[in-house]
């Protein structure tokens, strides 16, 4: 894509450059909201303004929403109040939220002084909900149909209303806010009597959310049933709103990072990274790094208190590294997998023993293979090849012994810490890989020391 | 979601011990296909058969569509021939692909037997392209409309083909197979007189794909446009098929778990972790393990290298898990977090220059925290606490200054890998936290003992 923008952006530049201001508008309005963002993203802030009024009214908000934060701050600055409420009245109440959200208190104060009374009122309802509950993402512009109207009365609703709503494709049938079927706009259009009754022809069987519930089960329930839109009810169960398809996927996105994030040991922003200077960086990964660094000094401790044995034998230092690398490794592989099993779904805490089961049978697969492998390298490579007598036969048996049971340590706790977690109600994804790593590592050398001590040093 | 099915389950088991079939039918009607499916991976595999033959025809299918494959195959092996025509006749074309390509040959057989021609014919088309190409996932039941029919012409065409209709919410405007222009249903519901043209109301400005184009950028641009649809076209730029968000959503599930495998040092397959047997998951981690250790024995031989330094100074030894791990973790947070904006498509190679200086501040202000942590650390527990006289303040000045320089040169080493790997063309996962630690833990070495022999073995 980024290719494709380069070409437009020097068309539009030379357009600007040249003053063609209507055939600048001519192709700004072939292109679509996000590809215009990101091309104004490339321009000096002094001519966001002037190309962004160039937008027609519709177009000017799909834009506007798909641009960063600081730029969208830049062009309200720059707005007379008429010209913020033209951009408002378009946007959809989710993206006003969103909006809110993001600017400073002084230019959410315009925003709202702006917006007509019932947005203000939803914008601000929305924004009681707790954040990541489904009620924070939620849109209140559904098509709501009455269960007595005929399908021609409820085609002209549609009609009448659409202009306004975030979808028409799934109408939601309610009465006193009840929420009593729904039915998608083919359902209405294959009905073969134009006076059939709504309430003949709903679903009743509709699947339905709660404000409180967690934006990425959602995500994930529209996802499993492919469904364009899923209704969302308060806590007396009356119809408040919906979440579209569009927000589920920016949703799994926004986790999938988060979660990738933690399993890094980073701290979790909805901050893009390009966006993100020194400073965020360094608030986002210090902690874990101070964190895990204190921790390794456990392993550190193990290692002192064989110190005797290790400078009477100190060609076991040699094989740490190995050690510890595949115990880490090995871990990382068993939580990660089951991390992500668990956040799609696939896995519960009742699965543990048939999980831990999997990984024990995995774990001595892996084990006998490196151990075999590690025993032949040390025997070919570091004795034969390269003359090194004092690995002798018995430190290659105390060093494969250490691999294939810190591969079965690693894989056990690297399965069953993030199930653990989950069971808790903390997120299974800081279970994983550095701070398995941490704790492997400490066994892993105890695991060596203690078999070295047994064979080496009796 | 998962107690719900518990709950459903128990009644139907009940329903059917009793053999109240008729009553079990009502219960299942009110369920949707996914749901279905997944209580139907509870029952003992005797009893599906005569379950599935309880679902009305559409239903029977959108369950079918979910079932894992060896149910899909145990249920195919049971259909007589028109059973399966029942149940072919109501897929999706780019489900029926997905079936055929998951059945064992002698399966694919009946399969084919029982689709009509022209469903054969699609099937096979679609067979061609390659794996991870927008032509493998693409769908070829759309609606087309001609751009000299009128609103009202199009809506009864709509009526008349919605059926068979993967989604009849985006419409394609062709002639002889050109795509002219798109036009959604709302569009048409909007426009205000009937005998309006479609070439008069289309969008001529279409966003297309090809079939060679890879499955990942396709769902990223559909995420990316918050569109229902992208139409696909072939070399010749004739269009063939949609690709709808359901799919797209998939394809991203997918692609992100393959991601995190590989960033695990696990090779992806799309295999569930529950369903992978012991075998499937070593063949998946061993061949990373192998050479993962093989690599960490330029580690250790790092260290032989350094034997009689570090026999004069065992001290050192403890201090080198502190440094291998936080010099990984290091690595790892830059690599992760690059890998990320890659493939959400923030970053791109022409960013190499302003990611590295980013990091090198990040390193800078991790490194110079981390370094006086450790200082503190080892000078107040270390010595004062434990009264560890062999750390002495040269020692601990060794550790800090290898601390600070294996941050940096992780960082660096971290976020350059995977922008290089991704731009030779090589997925950038690859380069993530196992294979990084394995080289930072070799140059944190190197650092230490370097810094070592130069301060305290002169």
């Amino acid at each position: 894509m980024a290719e494709h923008n380069v070409t437009v952006e020097s068309t539009l530049r030379a357009l600007l450059e040249a003053k063609k201001y209507s055939a600048l508008k001519d192709v700004l309005i072939t292109m679509n909201g996000a590809d215009i963002a990101a091309v104004f993203e490339e321009f000096e802030e002094t001519r966001i303004p002037l190309l962004f009024r160039l937008l027609p009214k519709e177009l000017a908000a799909e834009t506007f929403v798909e641009m960063n934060p600081d730029l969208q701050e830049l062009l309200i600055k720059g707005f007379s109040d008429s010209e913020l409420r033209e951009v408002v009245d378009e946007l959809y109440v989710d993206d006003a939220v969103d909006l809110v959200e993001e600017m400073p208190a002084n230019v959410v104060k315009r925003i709202l002084a702006q917006a007509d009374p019932q947005m203000r009122r939803e914008i601000n309802e929305i924004l009681r909900y707790p954040e990541n509950s489904a009620g924070s993402i939620m849109t209140t512009e559904y098509i709501s149909l009455r269960p007595n109207m005929t399908v021609d009365e409820a085609l002209s609703r549609i009609r009448r209303t659409a202009v306004d709503k975030e979808t028409i494709y799934t109408c939601y049938v309610t009465e006193n806010r009840k929420l009593l079927g729904v039915l998608t706009l083919k359902d209405l259009l294959l009905v073969k009597s134009d006076e059939a009754r709504i309430s003949d022809i709903m679903d009743k069987n509709v699947i339905a959310v709660h404000t409180s519930d967690d934006r990425e089960d959602i995500a994930q329930l529209l996802s499993k049933y492919n469904f364009l839109a899923l209704p969302v009810l308060d806590s007396d169960d009356r119809m408040v709103g919906i979440i579209t398809f569009d927000d589920a996927m920016d949703v799994i996105e926004e986790e999938t990072t988060e979660d990738i994030e933690k399993m890094a040991a980073i701290l979790p922003s909805d901050k893009e990274y390009l966006r993100s200077n020194a400073l965020d960086l360094y608030k986002k990964r210090i902690p874990w790094l101070l964190l895990l660094m204190v921790s390794a000094t456990f392993t550190g401790m193990i290692i002192s208190r064989f110190e005797n044995a290790l400078a009477a034998q100190v060609v076991l230092t040699s094989f740490i590294p190995m050690l510890m690398d595949t115990g880490g490794n090995s871990g990382s592989q068993a939580s990660v997998t089951v991390i992500r099993s668990l956040s799609l779904g696939e896995l519960e805490f009742s699965d543990l023993v048939s999980v831990i089961w999997k990984e024990i049978q995995t774990a001595v697969l892996c084990g006998v293979t490196l151990a075999t492998a590690c025993f032949l390298k040390i025997v070919l490579v570091d004795r034969l090849l390269l003359g090194n007598d004092e690995v002798t036969i018995l430190v290659a048996a105390v060093v494969c012994a250490t691999m294939a049971l810190t591969v079965l340590v690693a894989k056990v706790i690297g399965c069953t810490l993030p199930m653990i977690a989950n069971r808790l109600g903390f997120d299974p994804a800081v279970m994983s890989s550095p701070f398995i790593t941490t704790i492997v590592d400490a066994l892993s050398l105890l695991v060596y020391f203690t078999i070295a001590s047994a064979l080496l040093f009796r």
